[in-house]
């Protein structure tokens, strides 16, 4: 597999800083750290930051990520602080490396960072040099919209992966299991699967499994210990990602029969879902993908039931840009992965929404989750 | 099981506004929020932010998490914005609603936030105002910082079910599976008895797991598909989370046989965390606890391979105060919750750590976490 090109982002936003007058950038976000350096821990309750400067990016790390950042961190130095007793008398916090750099700029020096992840506390520090705090934020988000091949590549396998484990879980439906013990025969065996074919990789991955015409009808719920019971509607949500690239697979399914009423709600969420797969191309605007789907529910008498947009952008974080909202005039263009999601919530009859994670090529777009969508593969 | 009191700590903030002649206070981390309003989303991308006035505390969510909210959260007053495009006309952003909450108030208006983690965005649009944004982070850390009976409840929950599940992980140690796998044999275990003993609760889980000499020479490495071989030595971190609240549970142990060398190292850890927990009690300072356990490996000759803390507080979040720190001056207090997890990492030997969660009352401590810690259970 091909790295990814992290020193190439670093120019992209030196050559930025350049342009705007920019001597520093601060890089709070975690996903942007890795964006930019390939290194991710796994907390950040002891900061970590990514500084850019004209000719260097370097990180601040605490003690124990060390080694780790050694081995992974494509940077150009490491500036470590301690929290043990005897190195007391050096640096003990990433404010102590921060106040050393930052001191070698004037006030008025343009430093760049954040707006929208930046904790106000590191704001106000920054201003208190008198320096203009200026958003780059808005460009990190820009590149990140667009994946390269190495990121698609990285993305297709999580798709595959997903696959694997929405099956695997779909399985083992019966009464009497919980929500929770169903998405964990999915990991199970993702797990198997990822092991033997993907030696010495991070895999990581989440679920929510939201059952019963009650719980469905909330879109976003932690899976519970709750029980299936015959009846039931259940929207599933596996989400899978590889060194950090995430793909997510989203069904709706049946357990027992369900009503005429419930069959035709599925349908129609499905058709909404087609809909949108199929309009979707280089040009457009992400407004538009919205508007195609929403007026699927709205002809069949049911747009007073849509909550949410029809999909978002994914990548190294949950949800991003590309964001398939009715407001959001961006055009889409070739290389954006977002999801098409589009769901109605019906009270009494239960939530209604596939997902799939989509990838737009020159001349249309293609899932790289495969599930089978069709009511005849989800009744259970 | 008895709810929690979310009113008294409502209450209590706004007594504390009061004091400071705060008229309107804007929580903006999803711990912080779940602690006052019981409410919890799955992500933050739509932001959800809660309001404390003098007479109510309000929330302000997208319209997917509204039938959520009513059903869970403790407020008010639910501000619903919308992502629909025939609601499209009336509020669709959190800003349309704060704006209009925020310009009921004067130029000069004391504003309570957490500057930690309120983003810069948001600090800049108060300001903007003309208010006087102050902290109010500090006095929330406090408050959690002491457990009632009620969090204690779940939280010696969740370390029984970690004991389960790192019992069951132990159980499948065998040279040829993956980190994951290992991993993936005591959430199964655990979700299983959590679904048959807690009905309709929330479960969560967490793991790492660093095997082979080089990669447990790093404290904190997400779990790989690297597979177990003979003569690693593996830190395992399990864990569980009951209703939100958290409790970890590593061991280190060993597949094949150790070293004599090694062996020591984690009998070493194993002294230095024996001596912190019979250490610890009400009214000393947390770097004591710290001091205390440095002081067996640095007597050792392994001082210089320590490089964190003793530990650090948990509950709703994975690390909050009290951090148990060689600088840390806050006197300990009954209940209080945190780790017990003094490390050392030797080059070429490995890494050695074990972690309980350990309650403070009156007379002293107790670990709610009580998996074997010797080593004769701990080879495999």
């Amino acid at each position: 597999m091909i790295g990814l090109n992290f020193t190439g982002r670093t120019q992209v936003i030196r050559q930025y800083m350049e342009e705007k007058g920019i001597k520093l950038s601060l890089i709070w976000d975690p996903d942007n750290q890795y964006y930019l350096s390939g290194f991710r821990a796994i907390i950040y309750s002891r900061p970590i930051v990514t500084l850019i400067r004209e000719s260097l990016i370097e990180l601040i790390i605490p003690g124990l990520e060390e080694a780790h950042a050694r081995e992974k961190a494509n940077v150009d130095h490491l500036h470590v602080y301690h929290e043990q007793l005897d190195k007391g008398k050096q640096e003990i916090s990433y404010q102590d490396h921060l106040t050393e750099i930052l001191n070698k700029y004037p006030s008025g020096t343009r430093v760049g960072v954040e707006l929208g992840s930046l904790p106000s506390n590191v704001y106000l520090y920054l201003s208190s040099f008198g320096f203009e705090v200026v958003d780059i934020g808005n460009k990190i988000t820009q590149m990140r919209t667009i994946k390269d091949p190495e990121e698609i590549e990285r993305l297709k396998i999580a798709g595959k992966l997903s696959d694997h484990a929405i099956g695997e879980s779909l399985k083992n439906v019966r009464v009497g299991i919980s929500e929770l013990e169903f998405d964990s025969y999915g990991d199970q065996f993702l797990l198997e699967i990822a092991s033997r074919e993907y030696p010495d990789e991070l895999i990581g991955y989440a679920n929510w499994t939201c059952s019963g015409i009650k719980r469905s009808e909330m879109p976003h719920l932690y899976s519970s210990t709750r029980k299936f019971a015959a009846g039931d509607v259940v929207v599933h949500s596996r989400q899978v990602w590889f060194n950090g690239y995430r793909a997510e697979n989203e069904r709706t399914f049946f357990v027992g029969t369900p009503s005429d009423k419930q069959k035709d709600l599925l349908k129609l969420a499905i058709e909404a879902q087609q809909a949108a797969m199929e309009h979707i191309r280089p040009g457009i605007t992400a407004k538009e993908v919205d508007y195609v789907s929403y007026q699927v529910f709205k002809k069949a008498g049911y747009g007073d039931y849509v909550n949410h947009r029809v999909g978002h952008g994914l990548g190294l974080s949950e949800h991003e840009e590309p964001y398939l909202r009715f407001d959001n005039e961006l055009i889409l263009e070739e290389g954006m992965v977002y999801t098409i999601e589009p769901g109605i919530y019906v009270p009494g009859l239960g939530g209604y929404r596939h997902s799939d994670t989509v990838i737009l090529s020159k001349t249309g777009s293609f899932s790289i989750t495969e599930y089978p969508r069709e009511i005849e593969h989800l009744l259970f």
